[in-house]
C-alpha cells in the first residue's frame, strides 16, 4: 500500500472520532481541532502500510486504531511544542495555543496523550505488554528529543553528533515506533519488528535532514514554509553544524554572518558560505547515507521484494529523489 | 495497614527511583522535586491499604510500583495545574514553573504521566488491561474536572451540584482509582474493588468539602494556608455556592460582598454571612452524608470488620471528625 493510500485511510478514520460535546467543549474541541488539520499522516501511515505489509487488509483493519492512536501522540506532542515555541501559526492556521489559549492547548493535549494510550490498547492481549512498552518508550525518547531541542538554542557546543541524537529521538523514534507496531499488529516476529523499526527510525533522519536541506535550498511554494527560516532564527540545523564543523576560513565568516539581523541579507550570506563550502552535496550525501541504510534494514526485515517497494517509495518521496 | 504506615512506605519507595542524569537532567531534575516534596501521599497510600486490605503484605510488596505511578500522576497534574493557575509556591516551596519555567514544567509534566503509566504495567498480565482501563478512565475524569474547575471561574450559574462533579471528577476519581486498584492488586473480584472505588470517591468528595470549610473556619497553622484564601479570590466553593443558593437576603448581601477588595474585611464580611446562614452545620451535615456513604460502599467491600477499621480511621482523620 502507497503511503498516500494508508493516509486516506487514516483521513477517514479520523473523520470518525467521536467526542464528547456540550459543557466539555472546551476541553474537546481543540483536540478536535488539532486532529483535522491535515498534513501527510506519515506516521499512522507508516503504522497502516507495515501492518498490511505483514499480515494483509484484514491486519491493515486490526491496526486502524493503533494509527489513530499514533497520530493522537504526534498531535498531542504539536499542541505543547506550540506553547513551549509560542507559535501562533500551523500548517497556515492558528495553532490551538493562539486560537483558545496556553491552559487550554496544555490541558487538551494532556488529553491527547491519554486517548492515545487508550486508542494504542485495542490491540489483542496477546500483544498489548510489547505495543504499550514500545509506545511509552518512543514517548519518553520524544520528551528527551524536545528537551535537547530546547537546550540547543542556547548552547554553543552542539555538534552534528549531538544532532542526530536530538532529531532521533525527536522523530526518529516516532516513525520507528509506528514501524515496529505495524509490523507486529501484521503478525511479524519480534526480530522482524525490531528491522522495521530501525527502518524508520533511519527513515526519520534521513527526512530531518532532507527538511533542513529544504530550509536552504528547497522550493517555498512545495516546501510550505519560507525558504531561510532557520538562517533567521538562528536553528542548530544539520547544515549550520556540518558547517561550523568544516575547521575552514568559511565557518569563522559563517559565524559572524549567523549575528546579522534577521533578514534577506543575513539569508543570501549564510547560503553564499553554504555554497562555497559544496553543502549541498555533503548533505544529499547524508540524506543518501540514511536511506540506504534503511533500505538494508527493510531488507533485514524479510519482506519480499515486492512487499517492500511501497517502503522504497515512501523512501524517494520524504528525501526528495526523482524515480 | 494506617494510612500514616503506609506512606512512609510511599517515602521510601520514592526516595529509591532513579531517573537518568548528566545531558537530561533539565527533563528529569524538575521531576525529582516535584516527588520530593512530601505531602500526605494520600492516593498512594490508599492504594496501599487496600492491597493489603484485600491481600496481606506480600500484595502490598508487589502493589508498590503501581502506589508509585499513582504518586507519579498526581505530581504530573499538579506540575500543570500550577502553569495553568500560575502559582508561584506549592508546599512552601517554589512550584517547578518558578523555580525553572513554564515550558520545563509542561514538558517535564508530560514525562511523569508516561513514567506513571510506566509503573502501573507493572502489574501482572491478568490484570495489565483492567488496571491500566481503570487508570486512563481516570486520567481523563481528571482533565474534565480541571476543564470544569478552569471554567467555574468566569460562570456565574455554577450550582452546587455542578461543584460536586467538579470535585468528583478532579479529586474523586484519583482517590477512586487507587482504591479500586489496589483492591485489584489485593486479589479482590471486580465486584469488591468497584465498592472501594466508591468508597474512595466518596471519600474524595468529603475530604474536599472538608478542605473549603477549613479554608474559613480552620486554623492557619494546621490548614498550612492562610485562612480566607478562597473567600479573597472569589472560588466557587461549597460554601459559597450552597449560600448563593440559599434564596435568603443574605444571599443577596453575600453577592455584594464577593466584589469587595480582597483583604481582612472582606474575609470577615463574608464568614459573617456564612455563620449567619448558619453555614458551619450544613457543611458538616454534607462532610457527614459522603463519609456515611462511603462508610456503606466499604462494608459492601466485603472485607471483614477489623480489616475496615484502618479505612473508617482515615474517613475521621481527612474530614476533621473526633474519635
Amino acid at each position: 500500500m502507497k503511503l498516500s493510500d494508508a493516509s486516506a485511510l487514516v483521513e477517514g478514520a479520523l473523520r470518525e472520532i467521536e467526542l464528547p460535546a456540550g459543557e466539555l467543549n472546551g476541553l474537546y474541541e481543540p483536540i478536535s481541532y488539532g486532529m483535522n488539520a491535515g498534513g501527510k499522516r506519515l506516521r499512522p501511515g507508516l503504522l497502516l502500510m507495515t501492518a498490511e505489509a505483514f499480515g494483509g487488509d484484514k491486519a491493515t483493519e486490526g491496526a486502524m486504531p493503533a494509527a489513530v492512536g499514533m497520530e493522537m501522540f504526534h498531535n498531542f506532542t504539536l499542541l505543547h511544542d506550540d506553547v513551549m515555541d509560542n507559535s501562533a501559526m500551523r500548517r497556515n492556521r492558528p495553532t490551538v495555543q493562539a486560537k483558545w489559549d496556553v491552559n487550554t492547548a496544555i490541558l487538551s493535549g494532556d488529553t491527547m496523550l491519554t486517548l492515545a494510550t487508550q486508542k494504542m490498547m485495542t490491540v489483542p492481549d496477546a500483544l498489548l505488554r510489547e505495543v504499550l512498552d514500545i509506545f511509552n518508550a518512543m514517548a519518553i525518547k520524544v520528551y528527551e528529543g524536545q528537551r535537547l531541542d530546547m537546550d540547543f538554542e542556547t548552547r554553543n557546543d552542539v555538534t552534528t553528533q549531538d544532532y542526530l541524537e536530538m532529531i532521533g529521538a525527536k522523530t526518529g523514534a516516532l516513525l520507528g515506533a509506528s514501524a515496529r507496531i505495524g509490523a507486529l499488529l501484521g503478525g511479524a516476529d519480534s526480530k522482524a519488528a525490531a528491522q522495521m523499526e530501525r527502518f524508520g527510525y533511519l527513515l526519520g533522519l534521513a527526512f530531518q535532514i532532507q527538511d533542513d536541506w529544504l530550509d536552504v535550498y528547497g522550493d517555498s511554494t512545495t516546501f510550505g514554509k519560507p525558504i531561510g527560516g532557520d538562517i533567521n532564527n538562528g536553528k542548530k540545523s544539520f547544515l549550520l553544524l556540518t558547517a561550523l564543523e568544516s575547521g575552514t576560513p568559511e565557518a569563522t565568516a559563517l559565524k559572524a554572518a549567523m549575528e546579522m539581523a534577521p533578514g534577506d541579507t543575513k539569508i543570501k550570506t549564510v547560503t553564499r558560505i553554504y555554497d562555497k563550502l559544496n553543502l549541498n552535496e555533503k548533505v544529499r550525501k547524508a540524506v543518501s547515507h540514511y536511506s540506504s541504510e534503511a533500505l538494508t534494514a527493510l531488507k533485514k526485515s524479510g519482506l519480499a521484494e515486492e512487499a517492500r517497494e511501497p517502503f522504497r517509495a515512501l523512501i524517494d518521496k520524504l528525501t526528495g529523489r526523482k524515480r
